[in-house]
């Protein structure tokens, strides 16, 4: 159990986020509270408020941990395939990997919704931009372009695309709808755009 | 304000259930609670457990009913093109539509997570089916093809597809994401889809 003098700013930020990560991984966001993240570290509920303002803001800050976790994830499996191997499907494969591996935490990102007051601060949006960025220049190279709004539009649509498959998954709307195999089906999908989108390659 | 004797047992369901409907649309799930929809109609909430059970089983009958409604204006926008327009482009509209046009209630659909005990009744399942089969038999008409396995698990994917684009655009992530056209994106990739799966019309 810390105390306030055993933590600098940043360690106690630290350990706000890490515990409530866990927190909402364990219970969902349903069972979160800024007040049982304060138990956990031993720290008055006043301390997180310093730290982080509302408890809206501090489920913002974990969300986006989850972005930047979910993002290292995905250029692992894209490490580990190399230039040459499919990379479209460990794409496919890295946005439900995280999902299933970690269901509350990847709920608790679409769940939350931040009062029409309280934005996202800049912090949040760089950390979360990451996952997109990555997506937009693996589509760049599957269709053979430059990055431009082009290729950012259709990665944006791509990732849509993938998200309404992971989430019927995740949710269970699949398993009442008899759909065995969603993942298969989110990459058909992209494989189809990803063909119809060929102009670069075939330009060259 | 009505009082047990003003009303049959199939007339305080659906009063229950459009009260609820109401309060769902004003508030949002976050909002809900079966003792307002008890205050609203003048009964106590001993007798909205009586006819519905838990207030769970209250938000799925109420999403079940917003599935039907859902369905409902889904045929009406197909009827309104008739058998020569754009019906796949209507689909899209209407599945943009509802959730558009009601976003607390469409939201509440996917938000609400029955208890793992609780699972939905066979009228639950039937009224949500209405939506699904209305989509299975506009794509076997646009890809020339019988209704079979293949062509509803075409379906299923092209629902999760228009799904995840529509629910980022409600959600917000559209919008920081910098995406104005969602629907045009969710069309677009419905239409590649269906292009790649044309094998009943070319065989024929």
């Amino acid at each position: 159990m810390g105390r306030r003098s055993d933590h600098s700013r940043a360690e106690l930020e630290e350990l706000i986020l890490s515990t409530g990560s866990t927190l909402i991984a364990e219970t969902g966001l349903a069972g979160f509270s800024a007040r049982e993240v304060a138990r956990r570290i031993g720290y008055s509920i006043g301390t997180i408020h310093n730290v982080f303002g509302t408890a809206d803001r501090l489920v913002a800050a974990i969300n986006t941990r989850s972005f930047k976790d979910w993002a290292a994830s995905l250029r692992e499996r894209l490490n580990a395939v190399g230039p040459d191997g499919d990379r479209i499907a460990a794409l496919v494969d890295g946005y439900f990997g995280f999902a299933r591996e970690h269901p509350h935490l990847w709920t608790a990102i679409f769940d939350h919704r931040l009062p029409p007051d309280g934005g996202l601060t800049e912090a949040d949006e760089t950390g979360r931009a990451l996952l997109t960025r990555i997506v937009v220049e693996e589509i760049a190279r599957a269709v053979g372009c430059e990055v431009d709004d082009e290729v950012a539009a259709l990665s944006r649509s791509l990732i849509a695309t993938v998200h309404g498959h992971c989430s019927f998954a995740i949710s269970g709307a699949w398993a009442l709808m008899g759909e065995a195999a969603p993942e298969a089906a989110a990459l058909a999908r992209v494989r189809e755009a990803l063909s119809a989108w060929d102009v670069c390659l075939t330009q060259s």
